[in-house]
């Protein structure tokens, strides 16, 4: 979208549009005080002192109401230009607009701008005329505490946005309100994904039955996956000595985003912000020969980094994360042929979930600025070049990005942009040299001596939990029906008549692993169907006389207002197909 | 096993058999100097000074020939009885003796013991002759500081044991065999279970591939019974501030064996040592009709407690442990079917894992001692009416703890016995009449007034780690079929006539979703053969001339000599039987 503070036209037009709203809010409240009004990335809005007045929804309408009367009429907006002490003269009614002005330097020429019987402190520039203001939107009211400092007092902050054009307003218009449709924290409440609590705390969302199934589809999905292509998955303990991180090198760069130590008896624990060095010790464990590699070892890993408890959002940004994580440990003459498994099985994984990137990027170092990489030319240059190759082999569209690679080796972004344009990396496959020669790693080669081994750090859903998110904005929560927790929603017409059908339906259809629920509430089958549809079970099912009689089932696809009607062997094999193939 | 200690004769054998030992030793090393050999309950040890001599195993063999050829000789053990001064004029060479000698009082008769050339202080009694002593065995040989304290020189410790019998002594030697074969940790590193590492800290074991195979298909198993039993999963962080656990109450009851706090920005987390608070909060984020009661909510939830790190032992005891836990809501009405439900699947479990419990217990209260218990004298008294008919009616045979109960409900506990002896609880379920009252849980009744439900905790197969620990004791490592990270072991005679149709009935059995791996290293037959029956591997196939000419397939099933030849086809439909059924 664009950002109006930034469009010039655009900025002056919002920020006219904010004195209209005080002009408004001064007619309808005779003893508002006003604060400051700027414009926003997303229009303007006002910090107002109504005194005991909390504004609702409600007073937006009215207040609206007042600025297109005032707009209508068209006064001229005019520039006046005043000293300190006419300034202070001028505003000796407004205590915060003395507070501004006393703050001003006291050769400023300070400038108002007056609309008829309103005049406000403005540097300007402003519309010619109210009636530049057409086509503009009260947003909404929130309190602010004057100066944000929670020790004064609460303001009233109203928010608003005006555009040129009625189109341009009612694109925008809609434009918000699919925000709010697909906003994940939303269809999360909606469909009983996930809550939050502030007993447990902020960024720590708890995963409700329909969410936890998801969550846990998704994990033997790809835990599936990555063992048909010899991954070897562990669970490791989600924490360990501060001395594992002093090793890993995480303790000195990255300990401000850890969560604090915990202290007892002698002993030093600390939450992992990543599961890498657990992984190191496994490879660790065992004598590893040039035979035994590849080696994959994977985990669906939870990790925890304190985020600011401002940043966190739902499952976008948590505290505690699983991450769908792996750690290849490979022969340096086998990052080419690694590598090119890890990308097709992103592919893969893409096409299952009919995900496009929207780029691949692959990070690589600045060759004159040596010392900011892991000194080993030899082994940056075949690994750049074996990365290249497999990218171009794949014939993908990749960007270079050339002094962007991290010091421990290059590595490999996927870019994806969610329906409502928020773009995230969702996998991504990191070389690292590094972390083998910190924790020592080796293997037997051929010749018997022993050599160090390249590790590929690789994660294709990214989080879990944020994979979920976005899964969830970018289908408004009417998840693919494999992944869907209840797929099939059966309606008796009549519970009297119907139910026993009903249940038989039922059975079959969970005989073939399909996961049904009976809605026999005594609610009207009108009610029932709406809330079905609410709710974006896949598959509703309408059970009466008709269906009874002849053995048929009548379903609904969610999405189509099409009510086919066949054969239940048939709508298992239909819907069988439909699971298996991950639609 | 019988205690030596606490067995009178017993005791004064092996008390005479330290004495042997320390006379032998004598013999060996001129300069020994003895500190003390006390009886233990499962034999003796003596503290002895050997300067800078380190014994080894083989040192204990020609201590144990020494020791005989004093046996034999048949000398008399003798009492003498001294002063303080007489004594210390008697080990004046010894400084241990000395130092035990002088915190003697002044005016104790202070007896010691002489066989032949050796004189040792001691109360006695001993038995008459050395000849007494016949069966005995050093064991082990470890160090230990003196006095037990790491400041002070570090002595040898010799144990060792002594019976009556040679029967009494072999058993007792093979009984320790069985204990060393079947200890979960010597299993768990012998077959790739899992590994600790000092960087990680004691009581967090890392679980490697097999192990954590085991853990998936546990997790699985339950999740899949529990679900089909209208049990709704869910995830929840393994943190929450300390608030939440201030409401349960856990701060201030059992806040010694939780982690430490972490504080920072203002704000406070704890590592969870239960997740019954999470899940409170999960009941309580919705409305609740009496209709929709029991509410059965289910997690495979990580808890974590500050075991002592010298309490803590491979995967039975441990600070982060999975409990295969749930929290069902009930309505008073309903206590009875609900327990009944949970106690059948505890039965039902069992019988998957061949599981025979050593005893039910059921907990009840202490009707004189009211104030100990919730007070509810109505709920209590139906409650526990309840839970005793469900045992009954089930016709299991257990026992009532009158005053057992916990303060918030009664309780059964399933004992169940290991293959070593160790007694421990599997499974759980505890009526909590408290927590509801705590988070103030209510359902909306029939007559629309909101009620109190009551929550059953229960866990079926305990901690998921724990449950391994049992598994891998009682099966030596020998897991069923169905449990088995690998369940097929093909062997080509001969790699180069051979591993294509290895590799094609790798490819069928897999199809057939059955663990296969094929072992073609350049190995003698018996010697991989040797191997696939250390790791325990259910089946082993042996692929040459016959079999693929044939389309056959020989097989030894692990704890069998008998080597079967089948049709493919023939053993996958047998194997598939096997593993469907959990066998």
């Amino acid at each position: 979208m664009i950002n109006i503070k930034e469009n010039e036209k655009l900025n002056i037009l919002n920020h006219s549009c904010a004195h209209l709203l005080a002009h408004a809010v001064k007619h309808l409240y005779k003893d508002a005080k006003f604060w400051v009004g700027p414009v926003i990335e997303n229009g303007f809005y006002y910090d107002i002192d109504l005194g005991d007045n909390v504004l609702k929804e409600d007073d937006l309408v009215e207040i609206e109401k007042e600025m297109k009367k005032i707009a209508k009429s068209d006064k001229l907006i005019k520039r006046i230009e005043l000293t300190k002490d006419e300034a202070l003269e001028m505003f000796k009614d407004d205590p915060y607009k003395v507070d501004l002005i006393n703050n001003m330097s006291d050769d400023e020429v300070i400038s108002a701008y007056k609309q008829d019987d309103f005049t406000d402190l403005c540097r300007g520039p402003h519309m010619p005329s109210t009636k530049s203001m057409k086509y503009f939107k009260l947003l909404k009211v929130s309190g602010a505490y004057y100066k944000g400092d929670s020790k004064n007092k609460m303001l009233q902050r109203i928010y608003g946005v005006c555009f040129e054009t009625e189109e341009d307003l009612n694109n925008y218009l809609a434009y918000l309100e699919e925000l709010k449709q697909r906003d994940h924290r939303k269809i999360g409440k909606d469909l009983d994904i996930f809550m939050t609590h502030e007993l447990v705390g902020s960024g720590l969302p708890l995963w409700l039955p329909n969410g936890a199934f998801i969550f846990h589809e998704l994990e033997e999905y790809i835990r599936e996956k990555e063992v048909k292509l010899g991954y070897s998955h562990v669970y490791t303990p989600v924490l360990a000595t501060s001395n594992l991180y002093k090793i890993s090198g995480h303790w000195d760069h990255y300990r401000d985003d850890m969560f604090p130590l915990m202290e007892k008896d002698g002993e030093e624990f600390v939450l992992r912000p990543m599961n890498c060095p657990h992984h190191m010790l496994i490879y660790k464990n065992t004598l590893h020969s040039y035979k035994d590699l590849p080696i994959r070892i994977g985990e669906l890993a939870h990790d925890f980094r304190f985020e600011a408890s401002g940043a966190v959002c739902g499952l976008e940004r948590v505290r505690t994360f699983c991450q769908n994580d792996a750690h290849i440990f490979v022969r340096p003459d086998q990052i080419e042929e690694e590598f090119g498994r890890v990308v097709n099985l992103i592919l893969d994984v893409y096409k299952d979930f009919d995900i496009t990137p929207t780029s691949f990027r692959l990070s690589l170092r600045d060759k004159n600025n040596k010392e900011k990489y892991f000194d080993d030319d030899e082994m940056w240059e075949k690994a750049e070049s074996m990365l290249r190759k497999v990218l171009t082999d794949l014939k993908i569209d990749f960007v270079e990005a050339e002094g962007e690679a991290a010091f421990y080796g290059p590595k490999l972004d996927v870019q994806v942009k969610s329906a409502i344009g928020h773009e995230l990396t969702l996998s991504t496959c990191q070389l690292d040299f590094l972390l083998p020669e910190r924790f020592d790693l080796t293997y037997v080669d051929s010749d018997r001596f022993k050599r160090r081994p390249v590790v590929l750090h690789r994660a294709i859903l990214g989080s879990i939990d944020r994979f979920v998110a976005y899964l969830l904005e970018n289908t408004k929560g009417a998840l693919k029906t494999w992944l869907a927790p209840i797929q099939v929603n059966i309606l008796p017409v009549n519970n009297n008549y119907h139910l026993d059908y009903a249940n038989e339906v039922k059975k079959l259809l969970e005989l073939n692993n399909i996961r049904v629920q009976i809605d026999d509430r005594e609610e009207k089958l009108g009610y029932r169907m709406r809330e079905s549809v609410t709710k974006k079970i896949p598959y509703t099912l309408v059970l009466g006389d008709n269906e009874k009689e002849q053995e048929l089932i009548t379903y609904r696809k969610y999405g189509s207002e099409d009510k086919v009607s066949v054969n239940l062997n048939e709508f298992t094999t239909y819907l069988k197909d439909i699971i298996d193939n991950k639609k």
